[in-house]
């Protein structure tokens, strides 16, 4: 793991703790080897106190870049544990995308300070970004592009490119007076170009380009099936406005999994491992909230066969068995249902037949576990009645669980709701409910 | 949604399946209009004789390449759909790292026949990459670098560099006779040197580097953390054997990602949307299995309590809610650990700090929702004793809960088992037998 040297670097740290002067020797050591990312990893490993006092033996320079590589929790703990004086060193000479990324969540009176603090050229940069929503690629794009104006010739273009070049620029943009793109060159071509080539006269014009209010993740998706270095940002008319590069585009696509895998679990929002006991109790309380109202509501259907389950107990030792084996069905369609209809792969056209399918998987895994779960159950209380009930339900409750996985992410969809964080809610408790009815219902019937 | 062409083509060939010749005119259209790898997704959407219908009217070119970006499922739906003559077209002439690819899981007669269907380069190319494992960067390397002898000067460059040269080449790498890698010199770097100025003398010797057997998901996030288009890599001998560029890095980082929220769905592997219904039932039976196991075993410890559920039937009304508030408790610790001891921020050193904090979140929502539950439970049963003994079941459950979610990862990452996959099974299995052991018990206890 490129994480191998945390382990040694948090045990060093932890090691000398009491010691001022061996700290402040681990944190020079930390500050060589690590990158601005590691660190920013790193000081989530330790309790805030201790935190604070690894912060500040870091240099200025350091902190400012890894407190632009923290995530926005982490940022808040250090804002929050330090006075607005030591804070506010971060927001000196900020560049335009540096404090686009930080003002996500940053309070009013920092990001002013910033603003005032940047120079003129990042700060118009800044409000004109700022014009963005959060989603559009106008909120994320970057401004270290190469420019080059139409009317320059090669050896022109040689003497600034004879500069140090922005990373990953492979290409530079050639715009018009009035700043529109007219095309891309590719830096190697300049190589063997004779001196007085007017550089429009080699532009390629026909290149994919990135609209300034198209949403952001599927830019993301089109630089990094490019196979380019970057795409350019242009706006309505046409005009150079930035570039979304693929290391940008890596690391957003990245955080918007890791985001779906916390969702998934219940997490509203990423957690900080060390964060304050308070924030991270609301931010799990919410799922629990929701989770209460849908157990309650399970309950409840329970609770209209109070008079069975007191005669037939065994119905109330069997089920959990219905409930999770609908619950982890559904999960498996749901999941790939989500992932088809982000794809766009699922439409009108093809949608009875993937409910065809998923049906008959249903009954398939229907069939085959209950029978297993019949006969165990027939071992354990020797009642053919109830192994007859519960194969029923058991069947039953996948095939709906299956169908469930498929329509509760189509509904969701269609109401331009996110199907990946309440799809899971909405179908459990589908399932859940499904699953006693006819569970308890059959028992009712056979077993009274 | 960059896949937003897919839906209309999907539409348009649905319309026109009955008609062969509009069928063929909508494929020419799709052949133009799509990338290989969004034409390789749009084949998922149909069912299988309908897939091979269109599949045929495809270019064998376009065949190829799509064949090549789409996922291992589907890549084996239409190799059992079709004759091996009709296969054979698609492993002519394959680059060794178009086959790497296809080799993970193509049938020996397919690889043996690719192999000698390859150019002198690329077999041998490809014998050398078979020689790692599947989790090595030797595996996944791919040969498209730009390789450049020390002993040229510029002007022998400059004629190298005016070829085509390979997508996301910033750079060209510096060898010696043996092959050893002396450096790196950036291809923009060339246009303003002397002419007669030796490559050496100018190559940069301190860049990073990969280890043909190093770990590939490390190598991928130093890639990307890099800010380059690509990190060359070597073998132990300090020879330049390949490169890993941005892009792939990006989409191996992507698949990782994807195929952890499959698993943590319970999909063993990413499913094709219309997969034989035998293999996906095969897919989730797997999962379903263990989860059986794990719902037998809680519902023998509830069956120790038939006794007490027979006389408080309100106990079987309660028993998912205190289940699923563990449940979802220990998720939401689980997903914040995995991903602490994935990044390496979990040690021994700070292990007991983590473990507490988890303890304190645990209280604060166990003593939060309790409450909350016990009232409810009062509105309801109107039974004091019954509400004490939810609270205590409740506090209890969600703070084991939370405290599993930290030693359960903890405990298999010790085992060297991968916690994401089996680590939600676990946790839950301990969270549903806790809670009903405590409120049964109690139950007993206070109740009967």
């Amino acid at each position: 793991m490129s994480f191998e040297k945390l382990p040694f670097f948090i045990e060093l740290l932890n090691d000398n703790i009491e010691n001022q002067a061996a700290l402040a020797d681990a944190v020079i050591e930390l500050e060589e080897t690590l990158s601005y990312e590691q660190i920013a990893l790193l000081l989530e490993a330790f309790p805030i106190p201790v935190r604070k006092l690894i912060w500040q033996l870091l240099s200025q320079e350091t902190q400012q870049q890894v407190f632009i590589e923290m995530r926005i929790e982490s940022r808040q703990i250090i804002l929050n544990a330090s006075e607005d004086e030591e804070c506010f060193p971060l927001f000196e000479k900020l560049d335009a995308d540096e404090l686009l990324d930080l003002s996500e969540d940053l309070s009013d009176r920092f990001v002013d300070y910033a603003v005032s603090r940047m120079t003129a050229k990042q700060r118009a940069l800044f409000k004109k970004a700022q014009e963005f929503a959060f989603e559009e690629v106008g909120h994320w794009q970057s401004f270290d592009y190469i420019q080059i104006p139409e009317r320059l010739k090669t050896s022109g273009v040689k003497k600034i490119l004879s500069n140090v070049l922005p990373p990953l620029s492979e290409v530079f943009y050639v715009t018009n007076n009035d700043a529109t793109l007219i095309g891309e060159v590719a830096i190697s071509q300049i190589i063997t170009i004779e001196n007085d080539t007017p550089i429009s006269s080699i532009a390629e014009s026909d290149i994919e380009v990135l609209l300034s209010t198209e949403n952001i993740y599927s830019a993301v998706e089109k630089v990094i099936a490019s196979g380019k270095a970057a795409l350019p940002v242009v706006d309505t008319k046409g005009c150079l406005t930035g570039r979304l590069d693929l290391q940008q585009a890596c690391r957003i696509s990245e955080q918007e999994k890791d985001s779906q895998l916390f969702q998934s679990a219940g997490l509203v929002e990423e957690e900080d491992l060390f964060a304050n006991v308070w924030s991270s109790s609301k931010n799990r309380a919410i799922w629990l909230g929701i989770n209460l109202i849908t157990a309650f509501l399970a309950s409840w259907f329970i609770g209209l066969f109070e008079g069975t389950l007191q005669q037939v107990v065994a119905l109330a030792v069997l089920m959990p068995v219905v409930a999770s084996m609908g619950g982890i069905s559904g999960s498996q369609t749901l999941t790939l249902i989500i992932r088809g209809l982000a794809l766009g792969q699922i439409t009108d056209s093809n949608k009875k037949a993937i409910v065809f399918k998923e049906l008959k998987v249903g009954v398939i895994n229907g069939i085959l576990w209950a029978t297993v779960i019949a006969s165990i159950t027939y071992l354990w209380f020797s009642n053919p009645l109830l192994s007859l009930a519960i194969y029923i339900s058991i069947l039953g409750n996948i095939v709906i669980a299956s169908l469930s996985g498929v329509w509760v992410p189509w509904l969701l969809t269609k109401l331009n709701i996110d199907p990946a964080l309440s799809g899971s809610v909405i179908l459990t408790t589908v399932t859940d409910i499904f699953g006693f009815i006819t569970f308890l219902g059959l028992g009712a019937l056979l077993l009274t």
